[in-house]
């Protein structure tokens, strides 16, 4: 007999996620937007004012959440992370700079994991998880996360709960993040770098996240929401985050987690799917390369 | 006397269609995303979890549908177009590297166009149409489907109910597809290949999806739905799906029917207009040329 | 005294316009395009099924409109405009290739201009009015609409009434269009050439212009409506128009009017405004320059 | 004891600002757009009909906004920003070309900022702030403002409310603007330059703003709400321009009160942050260059 990721009762688990990517969000482009100062205070709102305003939101009612840094955000301002850890938040790996690992090489990526890991390190905080800057993970981060130790990473898409990644390091447990429960596409603009298009209204994506949730429940998935704090620590969006808390406070089978003890629950669960990791292999001739 | 392609009384038909194009719909555009491991497991999400999720839905509405296979995917994954057909749903041709056939060659679209039918009939699935990856046919597709014996093609835009198309090869019965019925526009997000902007909440697609029913209804046309399983599969656009389908079920005069079943009701119905393709002829100097 | 653009009683005019680009709206950006035959078919569905469709609710809802035709698409269909000239709508002058004026030389557009002059001759309609592919006018523009004896020209946005623009062959009337009553941004999708990003439903467009109309009944404005058979002929679209106009119609203050008669009744009206055209001098080094 | 920026009883309070940018809008992304014919009218729009219509709602309604003038539009049109003070608003400076600072040397950037300095002064107007093109401050442009003797920026987006910037010059208060709060993002559309995609409705737009004051007066922010007459000055959005007034207008919490005065207020505010400004130090191979 297996045990559940989910506990008796829950039809559906949300996991609030928080991406403290500051300026890494922009640097990982480009290193030449340091110049823009606004674009950096842009950033930096995120620790600055987006940061306190969700622990406040968190504590006000009482649901824990994930907090992932990267290790430069973290160097950068020594506080931040323990100010968040000491809320009762668990804190996780977002690679050093955010930079994608598709676009590293191997030993590139794993000296930026590294560097992250000693940062938390230095700082005294216990890593459990992590995810890849723009989820662009390689086919190597999984077994990275095995390797040095983590329990789960939260980057790949394959499913929406939990499941088990074999590596060569031993097995994750992947937590699947996914493009439509994260507030960049619904809220990101800046002109240099160009991200963006129209910016959408917060009650647009508190509609749209409860419809989620509401299906979720009906699919016992996982509502991995993935929120930036210089994106979702803007007023009216925190606003609309906290009213989705509360909505699903007001549904008796949902259950708020952190990602580590989702994790730690889909270990011992082997109900849960185990999805191998394989690069494609890519016949030539077949598709276009450039 | 002609026969008519809709049913006594029946006002529109729905066809459901599931383009089932996973890893294909971005190795399409560069075969170096397969290195990616992100774009990898979020467009395998489809045959995973989005392909039996709908048909969930379709057994339990019981209602039929037309799924589009490019041959890669099929071969990749031997079960898959079985597990389809068994449920009871039409299996269709989706080329078989989902390439546009308006970037190959005539001899590639051929050879790519056979290496589908081979992957089909060693799988021992019978097909009776067809639809160009992206849409993208060229002027010679309508000709290559009938050639190669298929019913029907369904990549042309020039009417909203089912037209005929003579060809060198003979005569095909275009059911046309298009843009406003497709989830891509509304869902599809990627950073690499940069794919989307912001992403649509499920109630504006069902809103709008349900008002175009309704004037369909009017004006007696195909509803040609296209939908993606990497991105209607997932857990809010299923259900926005389920109630679609609910919707054109509580209409009296609204038929769901496979893709096969209209091509030959419509190659029986000369009231339908038949529209020869002929590429424009363009006079040196009148428009841009790069 | 001078006799008024507006009817007596009368808030706002609205004058529909739909111009049936087709195939040029697409070759005016690259001729290469007449290659993808599903794109071809996609502009062609403006006359095939959108002019007649539309040309029905004019019908229906007793409104006259204007249509613009660039000349290419009327020597290529040699019945389309005296179809919709029969149906007791104003024809009018929409280049001959939709090329942009603003990205040809001045005898290039010159060349233009008359070509499409020519076509409508030798198809016996007269013209009145005149608008540039893309709206892209360049600043001698106005002064060709007066060399040849139009009546108007509606391209420019300086305003949102009918206003007077000096040239050196004389003064034409402007009845300024605008990109937000432009049905191109909310609907227009193609992959190749790429354009557009989601696609809007139609019951917020009906939202957006019956709020426009609202507002400019408050100004007195044009309300000068922008449709393309191939975008609007679409069903669900189509009906979207039919109810605009009927809210239009339940407004005793709004009267539906051809641009040819707003020209001449702006014409005779003195206290309309006066805006010269003069493209501003740039000073070197203010700007930067590509 | 600090006196406080906000007035007693008071939660939130509204900048209304107006950037008139005009043609400077386009041409600092290239003067070639000076042969554009339509874009220019497009971007005149603002002067000649979007500035009256907005000082008409803000007389009818008699609240006090801060307008932005580039240097170069107060130049070419020599009556405006007279206009607009005589109507009892604040003028304020926004560069002289709308070039980005952060595209200019030092040299260029202090050069730009003094010749719309002496174009004020030539036009007998008080400066009191500044907004740089764009927002796209550079790291020294604080420091101008200070040195000029300017009481406030408005291009940072560190904090929702009032803060301090100390320079090498003194101290200058920094109202902080948002991506959010611009109607650029949602209205704007133009082919050359490409310029946004879909355009939103206002009742879109009206929405979310209200839902951000009402959020802001849960935070005490300044609802620095940033309009172009070029957009806003358009009918329908600048009756809901009138509708969101007429909220604010309604919350007995909420004051509507001019960028200078806001800033004197913050001077003299100790409980206000201060935000030093500083270029993040980039290790290299950290972040990707190009």
């Amino acid at each position: 007999m297996t045990s559940s990721w989910l506990s008796p009762g829950k039809s559906a688990a949300v996991a609030l996620t928080f991406d403290v990517d500051a300026e890494t969000g922009v640097l990982s482009m480009d290193a030449k937007y340091a110049k823009h100062a606004m674009t950096m205070t842009h950033q930096a709102f995120g620790p600055d004012i987006g940061v306190p305003r969700i622990l406040g939101i968190l504590k006000d009612l009482q649901v824990p959440a994930t907090f992932y840094f990267p290790g430069w955000v973290a160097e950068r301002r020594p506080n931040l992370v323990a100010q968040v850890a000491e809320a009762g938040h668990e804190i996780a790996h977002h690679s050093y700079s955010h930079v994608p690992a598709s676009s590293m090489t191997a030993a590139e990526e794993r000296r930026d994991f590294e560097r992250a890991l000693e940062v938390f390190k230095n700082q005294g905080v216990d890593i459990y998880g992590h995810r890849a800057g723009l989820w662009e993970a390689s086919w190597q981060t999984a077994s990275l996360v095995a390797e040095y130790g983590l329990l789960y990473d939260s980057s790949l898409m394959n499913d929406d709960r939990p499941y088990h990644v074999p590596t060569e390091s031993g097995s994750v447990v992947e937590l699947p993040p996914h493009w439509s429960l994260d507030d960049w596409e619904q809220y990101a603009f800046l002109p240099a770098p160009q991200i963006g298009s129209i910016i959408e209204e917060p009650l647009k994506v508190l509609s749209m996240w409860k419809y989620e949730l509401d299906a979720m429940r009906r699919y016992n998935s996982l509502f991995m929401l993935t929120n930036h704090p210089f994106l979702t620590g803007r007023a009216g969006r925190a606003e609309a985050l906290r009213s989705l808390i509360e909505y699903g406070q007001s549904c008796d089978d949902v259950e708020f987690v952190t990602c580590r003890e989702i994790a730690e629950r889909a270990k011992a669960d082997d109900s849960l799917a185990t999805r191998p990791l394989q690069q494609p292999d890519i016949e030539a001739g077949v598709f276009p390369t450039s």
